[in-house]
């Protein structure tokens, strides 16, 4: 197969994961017989320094062309707690997940049995823990609008819109996923209190009858922020919309002690994108110590759900998880042992692969 | 002190606890010769049912006689899952926020070392957990307008609006109960996407150089919900709007493991109004196992925030301590030993107040 992939290293510490997403991904088109392009773009504050924005319209074609993207991260210190400054990394985010039509961000939430001891919950009730959180990603408060100041600047508003095809289409996808898993999906929202939550709520009570096999319940959103930490296993698939999945995931993020080894894939109209759900950890830029496992995984997303290539992605998650095995792995997950650099973890899993 | 208090026992399990909230509360007036009166006044599903009013006029001007409201809880689940009910008892309970101003909720996130071992974190990150939530209350999202539908039915959209005023009001609130305790405050808010978080941010950066003595730092809500979890002892006092806030301090409630002994108070224009953080727990109603402890708690922040009667709170807080002690508990919480009943720990802890 001919895979065009779009490479987006950004910010901090992106480039030197993407550096070790990409030997593993060689490695997989080497032993399965793909043939793989890489075309590279910036993003986030590299791209404003570089050319004032941070999602030039040069990138957005390199993405636009391409079967699939992979980014690292964005994000610099010198735009932080400076919310009003003209141009922000964020925007450029934002626009990218817009223009190429990003609609659904699905974050797998796994434990790995020898990280469980480094989750902040009981390990009776992370163990075995296992779910997909579903993200609605163009739409809601984040696009909203009108959005903005009044004249005297001392009011400001935004404005939460959702429409039919938007919620359908998530919902949909979220159907999808949990028809492939454990047959249960949990809608979460705020139909109490907020006119679009009521929207969600009445179109997933009419699709529901659509999947008969699976089991559709609905939760607050305020009782699916406890329920995360109370009882994470209740989940199977969790769907939401945008500003509540941006709460949800992260925090759901924290549950399993292995923040370091999540991947994400945000599917779109145009292109679907792979990323890790960390940051770009600025503190630890070029120091060869960033664990590059989440963006590696997020490459066996790619080949699962952008390419369809099961076997390849299953590969690179066997690579992976023989490095935990081996305790080839980099400070944050090291436990008394050695810790790896970054690159050397990346050459042991494109090598595993290669030889097995 | 004459103290004139509005009792709203509401839904569920509400009648049950607020008696025992009242014989606690008579019990302290009396000791510390207080003259106290009570007026009784319906809300929620009972109101709905009652007079198709989930907070009747009447209800709202008994309110607005009293010093002080206590509120059981509301909600019945015939009203679940239908959120398009014409009238829902949560409406009531908006109306009620707004007509009385109450702008700030207050909730106390503390371990209670006998519990420990019920959080569903690890014991070392909740031991000596001690932070404040703050929630804007009559704001954002829960009441800008416009809020609905277009006229095909398949766009709904919500406002969220934030005034100045509003946000100085709650902000300055949130400052006074930092320099009460360890002076910090964090404010949490998504200021890298939304204009009426930016207006947040904006003031906040403002007024914080006002309280010399407090550090101020910000946090955007999604590493809030991680920070939560991950490390519960680096909060102090945490504020953030209506929205958030619901999300927050909900998941905030579950990390000690005591969600049936968390009190809560609304601080108000026209009057201040407490209540436990829990619901109506409808399947528990008229059973006498509910535990009183939130809801005798929130009668001790009563005497603490509404009439400034701080060794009045004091003797509440030890009576309670002191149940616990004794394993005068109810079922939610007795470990191995005898589970007593709603009534029986409410007795016990007005008889221990009277008797010490
Ligand atoms: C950086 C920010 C705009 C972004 C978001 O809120 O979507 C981030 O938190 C995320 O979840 O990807
Ligand atoms: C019942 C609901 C309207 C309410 C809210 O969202 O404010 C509740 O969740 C709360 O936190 O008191």
């Amino acid at each position: 197969m001919k895979l065009k992939i779009a490479v987006l290293p950004g910010d901090g510490i992106g480039p030197e994961i993407m550096d070790q997403a990409l030997k593993v991904t060689r490695a997989v088109c080497e032993k399965f017989n793909h043939e793989v392009t890489f075309t590279e773009a910036i993003v986030g504050a590299c791209a404003i320094d570089a050319v004032g924005d941070p999602y030039p319209p040069e990138t957005h074609e390199v993405c636009m062309q391409a079967d699939a993207v992979l980014f690292g991260a964005i994000g610099h210190p010198k735009f932080d707690n400076d919310p009003n400054a003209r141009v922000r990394p964020e925007q450029g985010l934002l626009r990218m997940r817009k223009q190429l039509g990003l609609y659904g961000n699905i974050r797998p939430v796994m434990t790995f049995p020898s990280l469980i001891h480094k989750s902040p919950l009981r390990a009776d009730l992370v163990e075995g823990a296992d779910f997909v959180c579903i993200r609605e990603l163009t739409g809601g408060m984040y696009f909203g609008r009108p959005q903005g100041r009044s004249e005297d600047g001392d009011t400001a508003y935004d404005t939460c819109v959702y429409t039919r095809e938007e919620i359908e289409r998530i919902l949909h996808l979220a159907y999808k996923f949990a028809g492939q898993r454990r047959k249960k999906l949990t809608v979460v929202d705020k139909a109490n209190v907020i006119a679009t939550s009521r929207l969600w709520r009445q179109i997933a009570q009419e699709i529901a009858p659509q999947y008969p096999d699976i089991e559709t319940d609905y939760l607050f959103v305020d009782n699916a922020a406890m329920r995360i930490i109370q009882w994470p296993k209740s989940f199977d698939v969790l769907v939401t919309e945008n500003l509540f999945g941006d709460i949800l995931t992260d925090e759901a993020s924290v549950i399993t002690g292995s923040l370091g080894m999540l991947p994400s894939a945000s599917i779109g109209i145009h292109t679907s994108l792979f990323e890790p759900i960390h940051g770009s950890y600025p503190q630890a830029t070029g120091k060869n110590i960033a664990n590059p496992a989440a963006m590696i995984l997020s490459a066996a997303l790619m080949f699962e759900y952008a390419f369809n290539l099961q076997e390849e992605g299953a590969a690179i998650r066997r690579a992976v998880n023989a490095s935990l095995e081996a305790g080839v792995v980099t400070e944050d997950i090291a436990e008394g042992g050695k810790a790896y650099g970054t690159s050397e973890v990346g050459d042991w899993i494109a090598e595993y692969i290669k030889s097995s």
